[in-house]
């Protein structure tokens, strides 16, 4: 999309200064400006910014009066956060997928289809499976049988959901995510080998809900793995069977959650962080990236770190002990040294 | 599936007690029973839940005697395991795709498909593929040339395998697996730049394997990258070029192996634990997750934790006093105190 | 392909000593070799192997003079390594899929294809999309709006690429590839719902970049995530939004880089490595696997190692002793006992 500097102040209700006939085909960080993109002076502590920035056209309060000489035009406006939130949205509606029903997916004829909803080439929706309003399901996303996925939702290319899942309204998965493959779960028998224990449960995603590319959610085993309203996960992410997640928790990309564990609302995990499995970790827990949970988490709101992980503040006064390790041994050999002196002196005095 | 009590006792030869026209439509945990569902009293210390649970029917054994009120219809059975394990086997198998080729797919006219394969839609089998009889490949499966799937195997949608690579009879593969994707091989140049080792060898799956979803497994530079029969790997796991696993170990997710490890049989790997590459893991061998092995381990039957890994015991006994190193940091300052008074002691009694 | 000694003897200019008629359909390492597969002696270190190789025929030199029967065909040649590369090159080729454009494919009518580029069954490319020549689009993959791919680029089946995305000249990019899916990032209102905040920026992937399977670039918040020429990644990497990797900087398997870091050049990052977001880090870095790195790396061609990350041999010294932790425990037990005793003696001895 090439907008011209008159075109974005006709929509947005402001006035121009420079050049109207420019054009741009995005936005950016004002301190990353380029041509040919439309950034923004929100907050003062950026103003310096204004003046070197490569950006096309700039966007600025009605009442900015620059104090050197700037080079982009200039987009007066009432309220520049309201004006930028608009361009977001403006600039990221261009990549809607084709509306309808492609002529070639392979939809079973009792599956249910909301109204308006799109579904694209080569996806495939098996038997009994309904589909709310609004929803986008975009080429090559498979969804398997008795899947019920609410209204408004994105399924971006390559999603995989198995058979007998739930997604809640509004959520948003992105391309190649994984809902609902068998838990792992074996048992051994007297020579080593595995047998399979079926994994008969599902996975229930409720509303509002949004997963990160490749991020994997196992079927529980029996019952249900559940994401509760409003959890946001990362990318390659893995829920096992039976987990639970609360509302409006959220996981970055790498985690790893075993088993039956139950993460409480509200908690912020970060990268690469594992937790054991059969654990429960309380509302608004913060857990640091790389972080390795092998116990519950009992009290809300407190911070961990390590693996295995100790409470915040703990692992890193530890740890900035661990830093000095190499000369702590070196001390405590020299009050070896000293000791083995003082008690050699003292035997001498006692022998003199 | 909705099936009533009496359709289910008369399955399982067994006798109802209570409302037999109740339904349910799958098993549960019987400490998460819900309305709906088949909830089980196997073991007798979960005897309690019995009393509390809301699942719909409880399978329980003949010579069970409750010792309080059961809101859910009985069903008596003389072997609750048993019958517990063919209700797992029956509510599974409702999900089971729809037999045959579809009539969209793109398989090359010199495939050999074995009896009673099923290939779903939108999957591709190119030149030189042979796939044994009674095999399930979902839609969305892309199969290389050459490759070699054995007997009654299940490729869930979206798995990838590249050219050459071999699955044995009985496995299961996740959705997005990715089998014999190159291995990350490059010779850098004298400017830093790199060149691409051409990776021609294939990866060998062996009989009863299961691969979980998004896990990849390289192909070896030159030769095979091999799993070992009964090899059980979970999500999201890099097995890297030229690996090899042992017979029967089981690795769980987002676990990573380096290139050319060779890892025994019957080993235990906990998540996202690491090991680099050219080493061998001796058999049984036990890693706790997030370990980083950098090292061969000799001995066969070892538990191994850390990073780098050291001897289970040894690691949590190390790591008991790493998160007292403040208070040791203090103790050892003190001890410096109290020896400098030490001398300062002898020194004035030397003086007087 | 089956191939003989006779054939590949006039391939390579070189002559055969032994069965100019046993076939071979590969190449294999001297100490792996196999019947049926070529092997080669260039390493006079190895050369103990080539009495014991399995491999049907061994590639040697013309001036190398054997100390011992070899079972194998000879094949000699002027120049072992050129010989070497010329196979690998060869064995290569024969997977490569069929040229041309296949004829079920969804390519909106106003793609621009280059000569020669090829693309597979089941794949979609979206409005707007520009390819370059000589590129290779395995079936299964998907192209969002407005992306460009330049020239001789290989997209492996089940790649997705999101709208406004650009993948330069020469790159490989593995099966299940994502591309542009939408950056980690949401707002917290008061009650602690997260609002989606829109990631309109792309990602783009300069010339010769490879991308190990079910990797994901996440697309910038506004601007750009950049890999830049010659970078190479591994499988089930995580690079979050507003990411740059400098050139030719190498990343191992499951290593993730959080939002807005800049990785510099020329840097080895083992698998499994964390960085957090918005720090730099220095041309030539080197970071061991599993290490988390919390802060700015300032200094070029540093190795660092732990998490959070020390300089390598720092961590290495201090985890040396984190190991004796518990011994050196005891050691500071037994000071404390020690001076006890002296302060005790040196009591005694004011008293008497």
């Amino acid at each position: 999309m090439q907008i011209s500097a008159r075109e974005l102040s006709q929509l947005l209700n402001g006035t121009v200064e420079g050049n109207p006939d420019v054009t741009v085909n995005g936005p950016s960080k004002i301190e990353e400006g380029t041509p040919g993109t439309i950034s923004f002076l929100a907050n003062p502590k950026y103003e310096s910014y204004a003046y070197q920035t490569k950006a096309s056209i700039l966007l600025v309060s009605k009442t900015f009066k620059p104090s050197h000489p700037i080079t982009a035009t200039l987009i007066r406006v009432e309220n520049v956060y309201a004006a930028v939130a608009f361009l977001l949205e403006k600039f990221n509606q261009e990549h809607q997928p084709k509306k309808g029903v492609a002529t070639e997916t392979a939809i079973h004829e009792d599956v249910q289809l909301g109204d308006n909803t799109s579904v694209g080439i080569y996806a495939v929706i098996e038997s009994g499976v309904s589909i709310g309003a609004d929803t986008i399901i975009y080429p090559q996303v498979y969804i398997g049988k008795n899947v019920k996925v609410g209204k408004n939702v994105i399924l971006y290319p390559g999603v995989k959901i198995y058979h007998g899942c739930e997604i809640g309204d509004n959520c948003i998965l992105h391309a190649n995510v994984i809902i609902g493959s068998d838990g792992f779960g074996f048992l051994p028998d007297s020579d080593g080998k595995f047998k399979k224990i079926p994994q008969i449960g599902n996975v229930i995603v409720e509303a509002n809900v949004e997963i990160g590319a490749n991020t994997v959610i196992d079927r529980a085993t029996m019952g249900s793995t559940v994401l509760k309203a409003g959890v946001k996960l990362d990318n390659l992410i893995q829920v096992a069977h039976n987990v639970e997640i609360g509302e409006n928790t959220a996981i970055a990309a790498q985690a790893g959650i075993a088993g039956s564990t139950k993460i409480g609302k509200n908690c912020l995990i970060g990268g690469q962080a594992g937790f054991v499995g059969h654990i429960k970790v309380a509302d608004g827990s913060k857990v640091q990236a790389q972080s390795g949970v092998a116990a519950s988490i009992k009290e809300p709101g407190k911070a961990v770190y390590g693996s295995p992980a100790l409470p915040y503040g703990d692992y890193l006064k530890a740890y900035a002990v661990f830093k000095q390790l190499p000369t702590i041994n070196r001390q405590i050999r020299a009050l070896e040294r000293e000791i083995a002196q003082l008690k050699a002196q003292g035997f001498n005095k006692n022998k003199s």
